[in-house]
């Protein structure tokens, strides 16, 4: 099989009351990308950089066997960068800045003999562009698309054309809420489910996460973490490590879905361990079993 | 087995979103009574009643088996009433008022032939209360002690003194970060264990349930309810059926704790289905065991 992500890649500057990190590696397509290598070969990313980016970048997604033909670098131009300082709960953050960069005209561009891929992943980024790739792909086997609130503010149009063409929408429980205006998340599921998509899942941080379609309610509780460094990209991981698991098995029953969201949430919580992504730079497989299994056990009675 | 509950008897006032409702039977040593009485038989409970209270819930809970010998009635006194608005979240609610009423000179006396009863429950009321209870009792199975935000605040020493007793402490998250000063649920759960009992269970409403002892962690998500109607005594008909289901099975095991915490939650997700007592008033066995049923499909991967 293969995985086709579509996002940004980004130099960020973060703040958490844990320290700070300068030029981090970032961006939704970035950790969905590297998420998405533990379980799958064939991870093929798209987006775009700026002269600016470190080829040790390169190299590392390279070694975790990102394809990144579709990774466009614009030498006379800079990545894309977004500043943020979280607070004490970590559940909150502020926006410093947000520095578009080459960002601010890229239009992902499909090379032709990735237009068949099996799986896509529409990772966060403007609706607009979401669509740009649903226009190029064919007769895909499942599309995911993840989002954030920022889109739900200002482009609901778009988000709503994105999300009508979508398999699955990805997004966490304050967006489900701002999407739906409604308050209870079964009710918010609800409508998001006769808004297109046949699987709504739910990213609910420190309290897990929840699968749902028209007859599958699914939810987990999330993986009990002493020390949460941060979160960016938790999300992006997540949705990374669902996809990769969709990938490998080629199964995209709602009982594999389950498992799917599993793999989300091990990844995740390796991701939040430490800045940018150096939770998830490099894991081995039995760490990532190991999680899995805890998930079955700490849940069982 | 046997099972003694001693807390408060209450006829409240209730206003929700979904509606009001006077002279609501409420308390939370009614709650874990009924709640208890689903799962087993000899259901001891221990509390105060003024003249006002109506002779209808006295055979209601009598109907339920369970034994109000420890129900002290003061015919010249007024119940206990306590009047609660909730917001449109559910999730917090402003106290309108709190009559002491009878409950102002209350101090619980344990009937002789009930000190020898194998599981306590302390329910939600002053520590003060809950210390007398423990210098009455001789030598009980396993005592569970609830507590409430209340008195953290305003108790916290006693509080403490009663912790250092119980074998199990139930509170829910934001009560666990008072308590602990420790904002992240691993990180206040370890610190409570180390406060005295074996096992913390962390009620977090809408996400779940948590239960820690020094070498476990159990967690599960909530039951998915549509609609919310009465958050009103969720924790104490958790704590309820929490205790039940240990002293139906005379099983202490933390293993066997997991099954209680799932008891606990199925009760608590009928209970906020209606306002005051009426969603749990009238269980069947089938209900019971169906809600017990989807907490495993519902988890399962």
């Amino acid at each position: 099989m293969s995985v086709l992500i579509v996002g940004s890649v980004a130099l960020d500057y973060l703040e958490t009351p844990f320290g700070k990190m300068e030029q981090a590696l970032g961006g939704s397509a970035t950790f969905c990308s590297i998420s998405a290598s533990y379980l799958t070969e064939n991870v093929r990313a798209v987006g775009i950089v700026g002269g600016d980016f470190p080829q040790k970048h390169v190299d590392y997604l390279t070694s975790r066997n990102i394809d990144l033909k579709g990774l466009v670098r614009i030498e006379d131009g800079k990545t894309f960068s977004w500043g943020g300082r979280y607070h004490e709960d970590m559940n909150t953050r502020d926006t410093l800045y947000t520095e578009l960069g080459v960002f601010e005209d890229f239009h992902p561009v499909i090379p032709d003999d990735w237009k068949q891929s099996e799986f896509v992943l529409l990772g966060n980024i403007h609706p607009s562009l979401q669509i740009e790739v649903l226009d190029q792909i064919e007769e895909p086997k499942l599309v995911v698309c993840d989002t954030m609130n920022l889109w739900i503010d200002i482009s609901l149009k778009e988000l709503k054309a994105v999300i009508k063409r979508v398999n699955v929408l990805i997004l966490n429980d304050e967006e489900a809420r701002m999407l739906t205006k409604h308050n209870n998340l079964i009710e918010a599921g609800k409508k998001m489910l006769r808004m297109g998509p046949s699987v709504v899942v739910i990213k609910k941080g420190e309290h897990g996460a929840v699968l749902m379609s028209k007859d599958n309610y699914f939810a987990i509780p999330a993986y009990p973490l002493e020390e949460l460094k941060d979160p960016t990209g938790a999300g992006d991981t997540f949705a990374g490590g669902f996809i990769g698991w969709l990938d490998r098995t080629g199964d995209v029953s709602v009982a594999n879905m389950r498992k799917a969201v599993v793999y989300g949430s091990v990844l995740a919580s390796h991701c939040v361990e430490e800045f940018s992504i150096e939770g998830i730079r490099d894991l081995s497989e039995e760490q990532i079993a190991e999680r899995f299994n805890t998930f079955r056990t700490m849940s069982t009675f």
